[in-house]
């Protein structure tokens, strides 16, 4: 893993990095315009088929890049990165029919297309057995009905990876992932949410009334969505991790700068043993996250079940990265509290890490699932 | 102290809590309307002498307002009062001349004034004994040169209770404590500093440019100017421990009440037991604090040194603060993500809290100083 | 609170603490010769009525003597001293008639008897609802089946307190106190448990087999003893609080005085910021805990129902026993690890505070009950 | 890592586990007899050299017996065995003469001698470099003075491998490792140490009044003992994160079996989501700690310098130790406080691993050190 390719990105310091402060400024990233950049340079597709564009890498080597995507100045642009590499097509590049992913995979690859993933909703963030989505087949069409909450890239997006319930039924075998062309008559991108942090990228609130779309645009089989979503959430988990590990070493590294210039009560704040100290311990569990990333990862293209360190993964990065950034941010004083510095904008953007892409308590399910160790479900009730 | 009066502030309900959210989002409330409605009604000087207007009633008193400014909705408001009842205007009262009293504490008192401290510098957040501003007697004047950092009111304050170095010689006897007009000629306030919360209390900085102010505006004796700011810094801190308890109780009721609203996986966040049972750790965490201040409060009034004790709250405060917001916040899933809930704003706001009026490790040293731990200093060699 | 009687308990110098390393090594300690010398002066009824030899005074002088008996070198004395003091004698004392005050409780003020309490049971040590063993109506007596766990005093009593069920029916409704002579026949003390800490004080499993006990021993009303016991509870919390206060912060003294005087690295333990900084932390929880015991004894004595306060206490106190025990033993480095320094010995006693009386959990539902956020009970199905 | 020899040790199941209960209680375990067994198997030796009987196999078979180790059912036997295999004798195969490791290594590989470590000592548990004891050339002998501390297998070794000042002069340059026979004359084995827990394994302190020995025993170069000592903790510690990673899992996998059996308030304790969500998140600690360790064995084989990661390996090891067992003890209830249980045991046991072989504060200093991050040194005064 640590020999993987890792030369900087060149982008990120031309074409990124000069931007950001004005795209948090904005509430808002140019998504098309950053992701041809990346797409031409075969960012987009590192592990996609080569006949689509794709690089056809194992998945060390997007880990290697989502690593890399750390390097840019703030959580939003990765994380709209993630959603168009790891989180929208993963589930259409393994099981998607050849003229979808001509239509969707590829310009998705070569950043002419912004994809979106359409699985959370208001009332079920984390619960995604429970969506209320419906697409009805009528005809050749499926007839769509619902909203979807939280899309990250929802005001960008050219087409959404939606999850919806094809069929009654159990819940988690009525569901199907549909590629959906986001100018379908019917949605309307009802607000973008105003958020806390991960300012510059986009995250919308969105209605179907009656969107119709073919019924060949469904991803693999009907019926095996919410199956295919879990596979598609691992790869997801992982992203997340290592897309958080090298902006915990800078926020780290730039603290250490910090204190080493900034002078209290006659010395360098880094010379206080409670700060030395305590940034060798958070080191000390970065060190850990990255460690578990990358056996999860080692075992992952060993072709291993890593569900259950995958979530492992995701949890540590949620709690660690509140706690570097909540942590590094006290040793900046009164400028840690400014919205000057990039150790605030962490703070804030890495608050999310506990929340999206499943809650720490959804992973902490998943892996008591693994440990065998949840209660059994009731007993229905025979009627 | 249970029995004390805690009558529910009428202000804050009718003419504070409507305009909060537009106050944050401006980066700016009006503090010299608020302040007069609340000067009118005497809240501004419940602890103050009555000959300048105030009620002459205990210290036990002024906690028990500014527990109730607690129901004011956001964390800067109630900043900003406590920088007018109990930081900027203590040693005032306590050390002052009748006319600086009456020039400066009694339109503090009826809301007519607005009121700063001048103590933080660029530099110097934490270490008051290194401050730089120099204020040197010239004929009957002093001649004001340095700058003020993190000043709370400072865009909209009408005098300032500077802290200069008055003198040469030993950091902690060369200071005193100014009263400055802040239409003197020669003050600039350089920058409202842009925060990640406490949005709607403007922190400015400001620079001195040969500012003249008369030598009768010092406060007490000259050079008292450290030992009276240690003084007042005991009631500052005692209000900080006293504001966030209110707002800390509101947060976790807050959280309960969503929670019990909100569905996930079949019935409501609430029903988690690792949602209520973390709720009772925090609810039980803020009694401590609120017991530890009232027993605080209840030993200063009976006129014991209550450095440590209220260094301790102050501690506690700034700790508890970030935990109580951070925890509650991860109940609201994507909501405690967006700017449209309260725990939001407190979770930013209340950053502040171990940062802001001397942080946590400055109260940590304070407290080893009265537990006698602290190392010697290294001996000064001979020269 | 403050002022209340904290003169040192001579006993505990003269008589007490010499003696506690040999009771430790043999894991038991003389406890009719203890509660002699005790009862003598008076500490073994400081709340009880004056008639049977108490002292008559509020549970405030309670707590008092309660945080003195911290003095002793040891945990297992001061607990087995509490179950005579405020476990296992204030539902007798308030609600037993004449004739069993005279026969259990005149002596075990006085000392001469030693009593126990009989709550806890095999697989329901937290879990009083869920009792097993029964006291069977035959003519004038009671016939008592079955047995009891972790009966501290249990080798020695004279008399238990016994909670048992003297009814089918709902189980808060159908269990009574009683007092259970120790020599009855068919009390069989099956084994001295053998605990990690806590060593000299004796810990039994006791059996009963057909003991018959009249039926005036119950304790007040039949059937009530469920309720009973819950109000024993509260003061048995709040003992539990005040026994620990002491001895943390004789803990945190006695590793401060050992820092200073051990050098490592060319200087005094002590002088590291980590070590005076993490001491100060302690010292302020330790604060928080003895703040929050006062409250709520101040509160419980003007009558309140203090039970979610002093829950809030006894989990407050298990956690921060555990935090500063651990956390003080680090600095004494291998002379931590032996058993000859009072830090390991209270590293090990204090282990049980989290367990004994009430675990964690307990005290985190009845907290959960107060702030009315548990789950409504699964409906019984109609039969 | 995942696929390297595992089996199951055959001597554990047969040979020790049987008797560990009957050795913990003698506070005693026969090395010699043990160690037999082990080296006849081969497991004293995997990576020395197979000249003096060793398997010559890489650190990562080491690490993989470590593991192995991990099944014993107490601490105190796999920390004797760590002495013997990781701690006294690598510095002795890197750098010692043919004839010395005919005369020691040989035979502590086949299990013929008990080997310790002679590094701590009263006062300098962890400052390696302050140590006192000297040893002084007289003709063709060292005659060495001093005494040692927390000396594990101290009681029963064949041999020593001592730490020693040779020379004066700078402290890091001035000492040696001498082999130095146990029954030298003038070697007084003062005491075993009384310690809480890894009490099967003998801990003694011992001094030293002229003892002679010959100067060719002498590991390598005069004056490189401090060196050899840093390079030979690198092991040790991989070693004792090794060792604790099983039975950190045991203790969970145990702790999940008993709650699982164990009902309260009607229900499996099991069931409790703060239970199983809090195995989940120490489970995901092991695993993180597992991650790093295999992350940091796989680099040193690839002859990378790993202080600092192995560093952060013994510092997680010995918090995470700390952690696990406290919290798993206390879903053990009462049971959890008795000594029948291994959960209580490894409760003791592992406590020591923040304190021995470097404690965690030194671990820091470490981290530090390589983090750049420790303050320059004070300026010697020159005289």
């Amino acid at each position: 893993m640590s020999g993987v390719c890792v030369y900087k990105i060149k982008i990120i310091e031309k074409d990124i990095n000069p931007h950001v402060d004005k795209w948090e400024a904005e509430g808002h990233f140019p998504a098309k315009e950053v992701f041809k950049l990346l797409g031409d340079a075969g960012y987009l597709g590192v592990t996609k088929p080569t006949e689509y564009g794709g690089l056809g890498l194992d998945f060390s080597y997007s880990v290697a890049v989502a690593e890399e995507m750390g390097n840019i100045n703030c959580g939003g642009v990765p994380m709209a990165i993630g959603v168009q590499t790891d989180m929208a097509t993963p589930a259409l590049a393994k099981f998607g029919s050849d003229k979808l992913k001509r239509e969707f995979l590829a310009p998705s690859i070569s950043g002419d297309k912004v994809a979106c993933l359409g699985v959370s909703e208001v009332g079920s963030g984390s619960d995604v057995a429970s969506i209320q989505t419906k697409a009805v087949r009528k005809g050749g069409d499926y007839v769509i009905n619902g909203g979807k909450m939280w899309t990250t890239n929802g005001t960008q997006a050219d087409w959404m990876c939606l999850l919806a319930s094809t069929s009654e039924g159990a819940p988690h075998r009525n569901k199907s992932l549909i590629c959906l062309p986001m100018d379908a008559k019917g949605i309307t991108i009802a607000k973008k949410i105003d958020k806390i942090g991960m300012r510059c990228s986009d995250t919308a609130q969105i209605f179907f009334e009656d969107v119709k779309v073919p019924v060949d645009h469904v991803i693999g089989e009907e019926g095996m969505g919410f199956t295919y979503q879990m596979i598609q959430f691992q790869e997801e988990r992982m992203y997340a991790a290592a897309a958080a590990v090298l902006p915990l070493d800078k926020v780290i590294a730039e603290t250490i700068e910090y204190c080493r210039q900034r002078q209290a009560f006659g010395q360098p704040i880094l010379n206080n043993q409670v700060v030395h100290f305590r940034l060798a311990e958070l080191a000390t569990e970065v060190e850990c996250l990255r460690a578990l990333l990358y056996r999860t990862v080692g075992l992952y293209i060993e072709g291993n079940d890593v569900t259950k360190l995958a979530s492992m993964c995701k949890l540590k990065t949620g709690r660690l990265a509140r706690e570097v950034t909540d942590a590094c941010l006290q040793y900046w004083g009164g400028m840690g509290f400014t919205n000057e510095v990039l150790i605030s904008r962490f703070f804030r953007d890495f608050r999310l890490l506990s929340i999206g892409g499943g809650a720490d308590e959804v992973m902490l399910s998943i892996i008591c699932k693994y440990m065998n160790t949840l209660p059994a479900p009731p007993k229905k009730v025979q009627k």
